[in-house]
C-alpha cells in the first residue's frame, strides 16, 4: 500500500464531514428486513444542517425496513475517505413538511410530488458518525457519540 | 438535473462492471443480523474473474451476518456509477486457500495472515447484477440473473 498521507485531526475530520454532507447528493443506505435479510441502495439526500432527508416509494424495501427498524446506517463519500453515519429515522409522508419538499427537491433534482408512486420522506438523526480514509486514522474514527459530536 | 449521456447498451455495461472489478480495490457490503440489524462497511477485495474475496475479522459483525445468510448484496463504484451485486457467501478459513489469500494479500495491500486477530476470508459468487448510471440506465439494468449474465 502507499504511504498514506498524515492522519487528520479530530477538527479537520468534522470539517471534512460537514463540507461532504453540504456538497454530496447520494448515500448508500443499508437496511435489513425483520427476519435479517440485507438490502442496500444509493439514494439522493438533503441535509439541513443537522439531518438528512431522502425519499424513497413507500412500497420499497429500503422504505419498509427503515420505518420498521426506526433506525439507519448510510455511507457517504469514498471507500477511501469514508463516512459512516448510524441514526435514528423519522417516515414524513408527503405534503407534511411543503418546506423540506421543496429543499429535497432543489438538492437532489428529483421531486417525489411529481411522481405517480407514493413515495415517503425518511429523516436521518445521526446519532454517531465515524470518517477515515487509509489504516492510519482508523483510531480517531469515532466523531459523533450519542447524537453529540466528540470535537 | 443535467441532461444525462445517453444510456448505455447492455454489452457495454458488461464491459464497464467487468472493468470495474478488475480496477477497483474496495466495494461497501451490507449486511444484517438473525433480528433485523443492517450492517454496512468498505472492505477491500480481489476479483479472480468469476468471484470476489473480501477478508475481515471473524468475530465482526460483517463476518458472522453473512456467514449466517450466506449471501450478501455489495456495492461498487460511485452512486452515479452503481454497481450492486447479490450473490452466495462462502467462508474461507485461514490456511484453507493459500494462492486465493496471496491473491487477496497483493490485490488489497493487506495481508489477514500477518495480523493477530483471526481473520476470515468471505468469497462471493455473483448470481444478480445490476448497473446504472443515471435515471436514464434504471431501464436494463439487470444484467445478470440467477448466476447467468443476460448479454
Amino acid at each position: 500500500m502507499d504511504d498514506p498521507a498524515p492522519a487528520r485531526s479530530a477538527e479537520q475530520r468534522k470539517r471534512d464531514v460537514l463540507a461532504l454532507l453540504e456538497r454530496e447528493v447520494d448515500l448508500w443506505v443499508a437496511s435489513a428486513s425483520a427476519d435479517g435479510e440485507a438490502m442496500l441502495v444509493p439514494l439522493s439526500f438533503v441535509w439541513d444542517g443537522a439531518r438528512l432527508t431522502m425519499s424513497t416509494p413507500l412500497a420499497s424495501k429500503t422504505a419498509r425496513n427503515l420505518m420498521r427498524a426506526g433506525v439507519a446506517r448510510v455511507a457517504l463519500g469514498g471507500t477511501r475517505d469514508v463516512v459512516l453515519i448510524d441514526g435514528t429515522v423519522e417516515a414524513i409522508r408527503l405534503g407534511a413538511e411543503p418546506e423540506l419538499e421543496e429543499a429535497h427537491a432543489q438538492a437532489t433534482g428529483f421531486d417525489p410530488r411529481t411522481l405517480a408512486d407514493e413515495y415517503v420522506y425518511l429523516r436521518l438523526t445521526p446519532q454517531r458518525i465515524q470518517a477515515w480514509r487509509e489504516d492510519n486514522e482508523l483510531r480517531g474514527r469515532h466523531l459523533m457519540r450519542g447524537g453529540a459530536w466528540v470535537v
